[in-house]
C-alpha cells in the first residue's frame, strides 16, 4: 500500500530536499505518495517531515500519523504544540554534526590563538606578547555529550587541546575527561578557559549559564554558545564580561532572532555574533536521515532519534 | 673526555633552556662542559647550540666544531655565513611543529567560516549567507611538504578540508592529494581556494609568489605565510589583494622584521599581520632534539635533520 509523506517545512525548502527524497524513497524499494501540498487530506498522511513556521501550522487535522520526523535537531517548538501525538524524531544530519564541529573549532582557535587582539593592534605594534601556548594546555570544556558535543570534542582533542565533557548523564569519550551531574558540571565550569555549549533546550537547561555558574570559570574566560539562546540568562553574561570574568563570547543563538539591532550583543567589543549559522541541515544528507526513518517505520523497525519527551530532546 | 658545548643565543634564551640542556645530558649519560660564555677558548668548543644575532656572531675562531645545532628551523642566515665549515643541523622541534599546525588550522578556519566578514556586519545586519560550506568541499593547498608543512597537512585533513600538497620531490601523505615539481605546483596552485605557504627561504623558493603564481589561484583565494617573508613578491601580492584576485592574506613574516609601520600591509583591511609568533621553538621539547643530536655526534651516530648545503635547508 502507498504511504503519505508529507513535507511541511518552509516552501523555499521543497525544491532543495525533493530530489534528494524521491531518489532516496526509491532507491529504498518504497512505495511513497510524496507530496508539500498541506491542505489535501490530513487524515491521510502517514509521515510528516516537518519544520516549524511552516506550511503546515496545526498539527490537529493529522490524525493518522505514525511518525514526525523533524528536520531541526532542536525540537522544543514542536514538542510545546499540544497536538502532537505522534512519536517524534529529532534531525540527527552528519553534515550538521561536521558543520557544527567546525564552527565549534574555529571559534576556540580563534580564542586560543588571541586572533581578536591580534586584529586590533596599530600598524607597527610588534606583540610578541600574543603567542599563544600549545593547545595541549589550553583547557577547554564542553557542555553536553550528544551527538553534536561529542563530535565537538573530537574534533578539538583531535588537534591536541586538553578537552573536559560534561553531560547530564555519565558518559565515555575516548581520550577526554567526561564529568556528569552537578558536581561535574562545576568541575568543567572551573577548569574552562574557553567553554563551548552543546547542550537543547529544555526546562533543566534554560538559564544554566547564570550568575553563580559564570562565577566558577577561570577569570578571562571566553564561551561559544552555537546552541540555544534559552541556555544563558543575557544579564549575567552582559555584567561577566563588563567585568572582565568573561573575555570573550562567540553567541550564533539569541532569545529573539534575528538578533534586534538594538541588543548590546552587536556593539559589545568582546562579543562576536553570528547569525544562527553554526550549523544547518543540509538536504541530500538529512533526507537520507528522513528516508531511512520512514523506511523503519514501513518495515515495522524501531525508528531513529526518538525523541524522550520526558527529558525533553 | 669531557666534550664543551657553546650554548650561544639571544641572552635570554640562556635562563629558559639552561636547566633542560643540563638536566638532558645528564639522563643521556653524557659528559658535557655547558656554557653561554662565548670568548671562552673557541678552538676548544666541540658543539655550537646556535641563533643567529646571538652571543655569537663570528663563527671563524671556532675551528673545532663537530656541529653546530641551530635552535631555529629556517638556517638561511647562518648558511650564509662563509666561516660555517662544520655540519648544520636545522632544529626539528616537537612543539614547534604542533603550535605552527595549530596557527595554520585556525586561520584556514578564519577564511572557511568567513570570521573576519562577519566581524565587520552592523548591528541587525542577519547575513545568513555567511553560512559556511562544509569543509569537504573547500579545496586547501599547501605548499611544502616537509616535517612543518606535513604536520599541518594532516591537522587540516583530520578536520575534513579538502587539502593538496605540493612538494618539490614527490611525497606521500595518506588521504591527501600530492603534488610534486613545476607541473604540481600549477595544478595546486590552480585548486586552492586557501593556499599556505609551508616552505624553507632558499634560492628556489625566493619570490615563488608572484605575478604569474598569483593569476593562477582561483579568484578571491586566500593566502596564508607563516615561513618566510622572501617567499612572497610583495608589490604583486597587493596588487592582487587591490584587484580582488587574492581576497586575504594572513602573513606572519615579512623581508623585514618588525614590519615598518608605514608598511601598506597594517592597513590594508583584507591583511592580516602577525608578529612572526606562528611557531616558536620551545626550550624543552628543542633542549631534547639538541641533546640526541650532541649524544650522537658522542657515540658516533649519524646526526639527525643535517642540513644538505646544495638545496639550501
Amino acid at each position: 500500500m502507498t504511504a503519505r509523506v508529507l513535507f511541511a517545512a518552509a516552501e523555499a525548502d521543497w525544491p532543495r530536499y525533493r530530489r534528494h527524497l524521491e531518489s532516496g524513497f526509491q532507491a529504498a524499494g518504497l512505495d511513497i505518495d510524496l507530496t508539500p501540498h498541506a491542505a489535501d487530506r490530513p487524515e491521510t498522511v502517514d509521515y510528516l517531515i516537518y519544520a516549524p513556521g511552516g506550511t503546515v501550522s496545526e498539527l490537529g487535522p493529522f490524525r493518522g500519523l505514525r511518525l514526525v520526523q523533524s528536520l531541526w535537531a532542536g525540537v522544543e517548538t514542536i514538542l510545546n504544540d499540544p497536538a502532537l501525538t505522534a512519536p517524534l524524531a529529532r534531525m540527527v544530519d552528519p553534515g550538521m554534526i561536521q558543520g557544527m564541529a567546525e564552527y565549534v573549532t574555529g571559534h576556540v582557535l580563534r580564542y586560543h590563538l588571541h586572533t581578536d587582539r591580534l586584529d586590533r593592534t596599530d600598524p607597527g605594534d610588534w606583540r610578541k606578547d600574543l603567542l599563544a601556548p600549545l593547545a595541549a594546555t589550553r583547557r577547554v570544556g564542553v557542555l553536553g555529550a550528544g551527538v553534536l558535543g561529542t563530535a565537538a570534542v573530537r574534533m578539538l582533542a583531535g588537534i591536541g587541546f586538553d578537552v573536559a565533557a560534561w553531560s547530564r548523564t555519565p558518559k565515555q569519550i575516548e581520550g577526554v575527561r567526561c564529568h556528569f551531574g552537578p558536581d561535574g558540571l562545576r568541575t568543567v565550569l572551573r577548569s574552562s578557559q574557553i567553554l563551548v555549549l552543546m547542550l537543547p533546550q529544555t526546562p533543566a537547561t534554560a538559564n544554566l549559564i547564570n550568575r553563580n555558574t559564570l562565577a566558577l570559570l577561570p577569570p578571562g574566560a571566553a564561551i561559544i554558545n552555537p546552541s540555544r539562546g534559552q541556555l544563558i540568562d543575557d544579564d549575567a553574561l552582559l555584567e561577566a564580561l563588563e567585568s572582565g570574568q568573561v573575555s570573550g563570547a562567540t553567541l550564533d543563538v539569541f532569545r529573539t532572532e534575528p538578533l534586534p539591532a538594538s541588543h548590546p550583543y552587536w556593539t559589545r567589543p568582546n562579543v562576536f555574533v553570528t547569525p544562527h549559522i553554526a550549523a544547518e541541515t543540509h538536504p541530500e544528507t538529512a533526507s537520507r536521515v528522513a528516508v531511512e526513518n520512514i523506511r523503519r517505520g514501513e518495515r515495522g523497525e524501531p525508528y531513529l532519534h526518538l525523541v524522550d519527551r520526558a527529558r525533553g530532546y
